[in-house]
């Protein structure tokens, strides 16, 4: 029996996978964002890393499954977010900071892959539309329950939990619009804006006062 | 002189030319929406209307022009609602409230245009996407500015005024992605309701509580 000696080396050969997937993934990306889509070959992508056509096929049966892989990345890592918090035994409005935080990160840096989604939309295959919007819903439905928890709990005051809901998902989604690196804010201050925003919009009452803050609020006064 | 018979000519003919473009761009939006800005030809939008191709190119230059038209409607639609409303003499919390509610309607009216402004963003000339752009920054300066002056007026209580700016506009116009008619609520509760979003994010507390209300709200537990 090897199980012991195979073990560590499937670990290693799964994470070298998934780090040239991701390898290729960050140069479709970029040349998905500046170019388009549909104007992108495979070749481009394989030249732009450097390796060869087939290189890419083995790790990507075609392009459409690259384009799916990249439209998927904001909503997952979104629903991570979301998973994380709802692990905990937080109350609502504690598991609301976090995620409002968390949420901001994960679509901030998946800024390209939701604007190449918002764009191409249209080249996805539909089983791949489908499986992205599923995620979607489940994230809308987890965000409406937490916020229906704290309802129950009387730490927030809102006329329709799903609006609400989908409101605080739209500021948050619609800031790959805007959000620009290098500008007058940390990411991690604009998570931690945000989140109050997010708070507020709940008529956020904490039950208890004292609750922790997530990470520390900078000053940085820049541009 | 026949200024008095030639100026109410002149405005039916204005009249008539602007039907005739309305015309033309609808039938463009939904070919846009449906098929993509480079899968649709002149001609198809020729066709879907009963007209030929020549009766277009006397209503708009060339395809960019009618794309142009259809990418910058929906913040056209926003910043009017925003100019009606800073024209009046209302309270910071009065006019928030009712930016809020036009500007949902402005958005959601506009739903299609933003679909293929987010989509199309690439095949707008560069001189149309700069105009669409500045249109964009004069409506988040201007919402800026409502909210700095409840923040003096201690209506409003924000961290940061432009970031609460960028967040009412991204919850609003990310309502083109979630909105269906003829879903839970009508345009108008929906708008309402978003409105009362945008103020509890605000932390808005009138001076004076008797506020009038936008419209009415109607009971509609529909599906």
């Amino acid at each position: 029996m090897n199980d012991h000696a195979s073990a560590p080396v499937e670990g290693i050969r799964d994470e070298v996978i998934a780090l040239k997937r991701e390898r290729i993934m960050a140069a479709a990306v970029d040349l998905f964002y500046e170019r388009g889509y549909e104007r992108t070959t495979l070749e481009a992508v394989a030249e732009r890393l450097g390796v060869t056509k087939p290189f890419i096929y083995s790790y990507f049966n075609s392009k459409t499954e690259l384009l799916a892989e990249i439209c998927a990345r904001g909503i997952e890592s979104s629903l991570a977010a979301m998973n994380s918090v709802l692990g905990t035994r937080m109350s609502p409005t504690e598991k609301l900071r976090l995620l409002g935080h968390r949420f901001v990160i994960a679509v901030l840096e998946s800024q390209k892959h939701i604007a190449i989604f918002s764009r191409e939309e249209k080249n996805l295959l539909s089983e791949d539309f489908e499986r992205i919007s599923s995620l979607r819903r489940e994230f809308d439905k987890k965000l409406t329950s937490l916020i229906d928890a704290g309802v129950r709990s009387h730490e927030f005051s809102v006329g329709d939990s799903r609006l609400a809901a989908l409101a605080i998902g739209g500021m948050v989604s619609w800031a790959y619009v805007w959000y620009r690196p290098h500008g007058r804010f940390e990411l991690s201050e604009i998570a931690e804006r945000m989140s109050e925003l997010i708070l507020a919009m709940a008529h956020a009452r904490p039950k208890n006062r004292a609750t922790a803050r997530v990470g520390r609020r900078r000053r940085n006064p820049a541009t």
